[in-house]
């Protein structure tokens, strides 16, 4: 077998388990779309990664990468890992370019999507209007009326983040209240471009080319408004992105694989779950580079094992 | 009460701890006798903290301290912690300067000392050629011989850093064989400096004012044996400082703190330990500062719950 272990995912988790990995000689493949996860695509500045007082997400994922890219015996292939499977003793890979690899464990951390509203509009506009990603596309609404559909953190992150771009902000949220903290809602209000709509449940976006309007029902009122926008930035939670696994390893309720959090291994021998995709309570990059870390040494251990097992 | 939260300890665990609570707006007391713990005296680079490729203990643990620094909420006293009781409705924190302050959480995050050997000379010698830290007292021994007692991966690195001062080392190993990685190995042995002993039991260090000799079983052949040294590095493993915890908390056989890994809570609500305290089985500075995160937004939960309970 030319891997020993196949890492999925090039975010906090995954590279941190790949550092890890390499620095105990382990022969490696660690396979992602693209490099950073959430945090390439973070509006605002990281604050809470011990060791940066304040640095861009892309910035600390690039540090990141490089620092993965020091191993040696970990192996990168940008590729979309499209299924998991058992074989003979160990596992098969399967990406979108056709590849498969194998090897005698895998560890899981390909970290969590955007959630889709799904309303009427929404497919059809996607990229025409339609956005999870404020960072990557904010600029192309520069004066323009945008609407952010979610009033957590992300949300308000995201508005602070458009504040310097566009001319006027919507945030809808579906409950009485908004969710983000009190700070977020302090900068947000200090911008003096947003306007937050509580109650209000997003029933249809639509359009030309391009999106015109969004459609949403008032839930005090029962009534329906119509506000023009230009933009639709989508921002109300994150889903594990653990289609390739289905089958293989147990979930919870929420979606999430289930783990033994002192090791992060699953309920299949060999597979571990780090970061966003695992039940673990608390999600943030650190938590996430501090899983990796653990699925490295417990892959590890399985591994050594595994070889003394078939040596004897 | 002036604090909501006490955090006890200057460590990676800690201060991650102190920035999450911080930037939550957690009225809190951060508790340590110094900054840095094991890593502010770590021999060798660390190269395992995602996003520094290559850094130095002492200049990692400065830029988590000035990022802790940054946090208004959190204060910070230099001090030594001898107890914590339960009181009322919370806890209260005793100093070896006599102060006394009260919380409604805490966390333990004061990780692990040395393990002393407990042979005769140990203690009459403590820093008369015995030693604990070789990044902190190494140079004191420039051309001299040494022992290093303990040939784990702790040992062979403290080998590396002495190599580099001192003219020649006895690495004692009390089993059959070293445990060190086959790199660490590897290094110590390019040195041209280092002698491995395996099968070795320290009996005894002796000396006048200063060390001047070991004795040591050869457990092979039960002869015993002498060294002329005049530095004694023991590198035997640590144990969880947890003496001001006890009575309050469960700990395990290895006298780590018991917690549910998920959220580092122990089993009296209220308490939580982050780091090498608990009975977490990797203990890496990325794992510690992950599980300080961890206990932070744990404990911003649990305080938060309380203010709740006690309005209504």
């Amino acid at each position: 077998m030319k891997y020993e272990l196949i890492i999925i995912g090039g975010g906090p988790a995954g590279i941190s388990a790949g550092i890890y990995v390499g620095r105990l000689k382990v022969r490696t493949l660690l396979i992602t779309k693209e490099f950073g996860g959430q945090i390439g695509k973070k509006t605002v500045d990281i604050e809470n990664y011990p060791g940066f007082e304040s640095i861009k997400g892309p910035e600390l994922i690039g540090k990141m990468e490089k620092h993965l890219r020091t191993q040696e015996d970990v192996n990168i292939e940008m590729d979309e890992v499209l299924k998991v499977e058992k074989k003979d003793d160990g596992f098969v890979v399967r990406t979108k370019s056709g590849k498969e690899y194998e090897s005698m464990a895998v560890i899981f951390a390909s970290g969590a999507d955007p959630r889709p509203l799904e309303v009427p509009g929404e497919k059809e506009y996607d990229t025409k209007g339609v956005s999870y990603c404020a960072l990557c596309e904010g600029p192309i609404f520069k004066d323009k009326v945008v609407a952010i559909i979610g009033g957590g953190n992300a949300g308000f992150e995201t508005a602070i983040f458009l504040s310097k771009i566009v001319k006027q902000i919507y945030i809808l949220e579906f409950g009485e209240k908004v969710k983000a903290f009190a700070d977020n809602q302090k900068i947000v209000e200090q911008t003096g471009k947003a306007r937050v709509i509580t109650n209000a449940k997003l029933k249809e976006i639509k359009g030309e080319d391009f999106v015109k309007y969004i459609v949403y029902e008032d839930r005090e009122t029962g009534e329906e408004k119509t506000l023009e926008v230009q933009g639709v930035f989508i921002e109300v939670g994150r889903m594990p992105a653990t289609a390739y696994a289905k089958g293989l390893v147990e979930f919870n309720e929420r979606d999430e694989i289930k783990v033994k959090p002192e090791t992060c291994e699953t309920s299949t021998p060999g597979i571990y779950a780090a970061g966003d995709m695992n039940e673990g309570i608390f999600k943030q990059v650190i938590t996430a580079a501090g899983e990796g870390a653990k699925t490295a040494l417990a892959a590890h251990n399985y591994i050594q094992k595994k070889k003394s097992d078939q040596v004897s």
